[in-house]
């Protein structure tokens, strides 16, 4: 769910995995593996990943 | 959020966070102190307290 959806709406914007790692404050490898799904992330982090798309962390949880 | 929207759903199901807490298979102080918002819970214990309370993960991070 998580990373179909971050995926989704990353690649909407034509941002790269750096770019929504550096617009979340995170790693680019972070970001890689969030959306492989090899990553128990954090409230803060999906809140954090979240903000820099301008949806809200419940988006990123829901089936689009 | 998660923190109102956790103990709303809990209690109007007539739940003490010790039998959320049994349901989710976490610990009793675990979710009182995520409904504190006390913890920086992750995603996977976010799903086991949705599957819980029979609701979607991205509920418990949605305004109600």
């Amino acid at each position: 769910m998580l990373a179909e959806n971050l995926k989704r709406l990353r690649t909407a914007r034509g941002w790269s995995q750096e770019y929504l790692a550096h617009e979340a404050g995170l790693h680019r490898t972070f970001v890689a593996h969030v959306e492989r799904g090899m990553r128990n992330i954090s409230l803060d982090n999906i809140e954090r990943l979240a903000d820099a798309l301008d949806v809200t962390p419940g988006s990123l949880l829901t089936p689009s």
